[in-house]
C-alpha cells in the first residue's frame, strides 16, 4: 500500500499521456501515483482501423495497465470514472460518490469523435475511438459483404458493396486504404455472388485536400496512393444528411445522393467532459470544441497542482502554433509533468514544456505511406517502413510488439487478414431486429 | 455460380462436422455444396477456454469459413439459419422464408449448454459454448478481480476473490486449470489491495470424480493436478440453487451455501432446435436431450439422402457404445458422408461408419494433461505436449496455427496472458447498471 504521507499524484485517464507520466512517475519513491480509467487497458489508438478491417485483434494493441505498471510499487491503478473536481479541498470526486484526495492532478482523459451538432447520425455512421467501435465497424463491413453475397436486388446489392468514409484526415485515409486492401486483395475469390474487388469506396474529405495538416506534397501522394488502391475521393464536399440508405453531400451549392448501406465518420473530435468540469470549477477557458488552455508549464489558470495534457489540452508552442493532437505530443507533456512535478518538490525550476517534433505519417495500405519528418517530406515504401518500425516500437508491451510484427509480416507476405469476425452478442445489430429474434436462441 | 444440373448437397452448420464434409466434398466435381451457417466463422470450441482466460484472442480460434472454402469452387458459404425442413420436396426453409432444394442434406449443428430445465440460472452462471460466450466469461473474471481490487467490505471482497465452476467434465477441467494460473502465476503483483494468489477456485461435480468419461486412473491425476494449482474440488455434489451471491450445493442430503460473485457452468449439453425439426418431419427418436439417433452410414429413418453427424447425432458403435460427443468423431463422420455421397452418385458401396479412436485429451494449466489413447494412459508434461500439437495440428487455417503456437510458446516461458481486456458496449454489463449509465457517454 503506498505510504499517505507521500506526495499524492493523481492520474485520470490511461491513454498516452496518463500511462506516460505514471511510467516516469513509478520511478520516484517520494511520490505515490493513482491512476483512474474507465478501462482495465491501455489501447493503441494509432492501429484501431486495423482491428476494425480485421488485421488485428484487440489483444494485438491493447495491455491492461496493472500489468504494464505493475512494477512500479508506488502506483495504484483504479478503474472507475472521475464526473467531478473540487479544487479548494484538493479532491476528485468519483462516479460512487468517493473521493480522492490529491497533491498533484493531471487530467488526461483525451477526446471523443464529434458530430458537430449531428448526433443522431452516431446510428447511421459509426465512429472510431474506442475498441467497442472497432469491432462494431468490424462487424458493419464484413456483415455487408455477407448481404451484397446474398441480396439479388441488383440496386440494393450495389449498395451492400458500397462504402461511404466521412473524414479524410490521418482515420478516415488509413480506413480507406486498408478497406480497399480488403476488399480487392484479401476477399478476392471468397464470394460466388458478386465480386469483391469491385466494392467502391468513396472518402469525402470537406477541405480541398485529404490530409489537410500535412504537407501539400504529401497530401497529394496519399491521393494517389488511394486512387492506385481504386478509392473514389471526393474533396471540398460537407455532409448535409446521413440516412439509413445514402448520404447526401453538397459540393459548391450542388447537392448529390450517394446511395450506400455502410457509412464510415471520421471527421473529427471534441473534448471528454471533464473539459466543461475544468471550466466550471477553475474558470479555464475551453475552445469551440471543449479543449483547454493550458500554461506553458502545462498547469491550468493559476493552479500549480493541476495538469492538463495531450488531446484536451491546447498548448500554443513558441512558434504560435498549438499542438496537434497526437501520441508522442501526448507522450512528451506527459514525461514532461512528471518532471515537474518532482522538481517541484525538490524546489528545482523546470522551464516550460518543449515538443521535439517528431513528424507525421499515415499510412495507406500494404506498403505505402507518407512521412513528414522534420525537413524530410516522402512517400512510398520507405515511409511505410519507417511508420511500421515506429509503431511497433511505440506498442507498450513486448508480447504486442512481437505479435504485431509476427501478423504484419505473414500478412504482407499472403494478403491475409485472420480476425474478420462477425461477433456480439446480436450477431446482427444493424439490420435486421427480426431476423435476431428468430435465430438467437440456438 | 455452382452448376445447376449436379448434385447438391446441403450442409448445415459449419463446425468439425459440416466442415470436414464440406472440404471433403470441395473435391469433387460432380457434386455442388452449399454450407450454411449462422456465423461467418467455423470456431475451434476446445480452445474457447484459453479466450475465458485470457490467453488467446478470438481470431486465433476462429478463421471465416469463406476463408477456409474459398479454393473450393463447387462451393456456396451462405449466412443464414435453417428453422424447418420440407422432407417431401426435399428443401431447407431458412429464417426468411427462402427454401433451397437439395439432393442430399448434412445436419451438423451440434449442441447448446442445458441448464437442466433451470434456465434462469444462465444470468448467474453463463455457459462457455459460443465466441460471444467466452468474451462474457472473460468480462466476468477480470471484473470480479477489479471488484476485488476495489472493494473494502471484506465478506464482499472474499465473493469478489471467490469462483465457483459446476460441471467437472473437459471444459471444467480445464476452465479450472486456467483459471488458477491466471489467479497464483499470471495477476502477481498487479494488484495492491488484494492477493491474487489467494484466489479461490471451486470445480463441483455431480459424480463421484472428474472427468468421469475418462478412465479412473486419469480422473485421479487430473484430480492431483487441479489440487496443485490450488483449486478445491467438490465431488458428490448437485446444484440445488444460483442465486447473485450464493450457490447451494448438496452433499448426501446435506445442502451448503458457498457465496461467490463468479459462478460458471460447464454442467451439460442440449441438442440445437434442429433435433426437434428431424424428430417432427422424419419421424426419428430423440434421446432426453434432444440428440438424434442415426443409421449405421449415419442416415436416419428410411432416408438415404438426410445425414446427421457430430454432437447432435447419437451413433451405437458396433460395440455397443454411443460415440462421445467430441471433434474427432464430428470429423470422421463429415468425411464418411462426403464419401458415401460420392460413392451413391457412383453406385458403389461404402459400408458402415466405424470411427478410429483417437484417445481423450484435457489439460490442466501450463504443463500438466491426462491423455489416454488407445491402450495408453498418462499424465503429466509429455500429456500436454501430445495436447499441444495435436491442437495445433487441427486448427483450421496455418495462420492460427503459427499465431496460436507463437502464443503459447511466449506465453509458456513468461506466464503471461496478452488477451485480458474488458470489453463489450456495456463496460460493466452484469453488477451494476446505473455505473454504466453514468459512464457510457464519454
Amino acid at each position: 500500500m503506498p505510504d499517505d504521507n507521500k506526495h499524492h499524484v493523481v492520474i485520470v485517464g490511461g491513454g498516452f499521456g496518463g500511462l506516460y507520466a505514471a511510467k516516469e512517475l513509478g520511478k520516484r519513491k517520494e511520490i505515490k501515483v493513482t491512476l483512474i480509467d474507465k478501462r482495465n487497458f491501455h489501447l493503441f489508438q494509432p492501429l484501431l482501423y486495423q482491428v476494425a478491417t480485421g488485421g488485428l485483434s484487440p489483444g494485438d494493441i491493447a495491455s491492461p495497465l496493472r500489468a504494464i505498471l505493475k512494477k512500479n510499487k508506488n502506483t495504484n491503478v483504479l478503474r472507475g470514472k472521475v464526473v467531478d473536481i473540487d479544487p479548494d479541498n484538493k479532491q476528485v470526486i468519483m462516479f460512487n460518490g468517493e473521493r480522492i484526495h490529491f497533491d498533484s492532478l493531471i487530467i488526461a482523459t483525451g477526446v471523443i469523435y464529434n458530430y458537430y451538432g449531428n448526433e443522431k447520425w452516431l446510428g447511421e455512421s459509426p465512429p472510431l475511438k474506442t475498441m467497442e467501435d472497432s469491432l462494431g465497424i468490424r462487424h458493419r463491413i464484413f456483415h455487408a459483404f455477407e448481404e451484397a453475397e446474398r441480396e439479388k436486388n441488383i440496386e440494393k446489392k450495389n449498395e451492400w458493396k458500397r462504402f461511404i468514409i466521412i473524414g479524410g484526415g490521418p482515420t478516415g485515409v488509413e480506413l480507406a486504404g486498408a478497406l480497399a486492401e480488403l476488399a480487392h486483395f484479401t476477399l478476392k475469390n471468397n464470394f460466388r455472388n458478386f465480386d469483391p474487388t469491385k466494392t467502391e469506396i468513396i472518402l469525402v474529405e470537406a477541405t480541398d485536400r485529404i490530409l489537410p495538416s500535412y504537407p501539400e506534397k504529401l497530401s497529394k501522394s496519399a491521393e494517389n496512393s488511394l486512387i492506385g488502391l481504386g478509392v473514389t475521393i471526393r474533396k471540398n464536399c460537407f455532409v448535409n444528411e446521413i440516412n439509413k440508405d445514402n448520404v447526401i453531400i453538397e459540393n459548391k451549392g450542388q447537392t448529390e445522393s450517394i446511395s450506400a448501406q455502410t457509412v464510415l465518420w471520421a471527421a473529427g473530435v471534441k473534448a471528454t467532459k471533464i473539459g466543461k468540469v475544468l471550466k466550471d470549477r477553475f474558470n479555464v477557458e475551453n475552445d469551440k470544441v471543449g479543449r483547454v488552455y493550458v500554461n506553458e508549464d502545462m498547469t491550468i489558470n493559476k493552479r500549480n497542482d493541476v495538469y492538463v495534457l495531450g488531446d484536451l489540452a491546447i498548448y500554443t508552442h513558441f512558434d504560435g502554433k498549438p499542438l496537434p493532437g497526437v501520441a508522442p505530443v501526448a507522450m512528451q507533456q506527459g514525461k514532461y509533468i512528471a518532471r515537474k512535478i518532482y522538481n517541484d518538490i525538490l524546489n528545482k525550476n523546470t522551464g516550460p514544456f518543449i515538443y521535439k517534433e517528431k513528424g507525421s505519417l499515415a499510412v495507406i495500405g500494404r506498403n505505402k505511406a507518407v512521412a513528414h519528418l522534420g525537413p524530410l517530406q516522402f512517400s512510398g515504401f520507405f515511409a511505410w517502413l519507417i511508420w511500421i518500425f515506429i509503431h511497433i516500437r511505440y506498442l507498450i508491451e513486448y508480447d504486442n510488439k512481437i505479435m504485431v510484427m509476427l501478423q504484419w509480416g505473414w500478412y504482407y507476405f499472403t494478403m491475409k487478414r485472420g480476425a474478420r469476425l462477425i461477433t456480439g452478442d446480436d450477431p446482427f445489430p444493424y439490420v435486421d431486429k427480426d431476423y435476431y429474434n428468430q435465430t438467437k436462441d440456438n
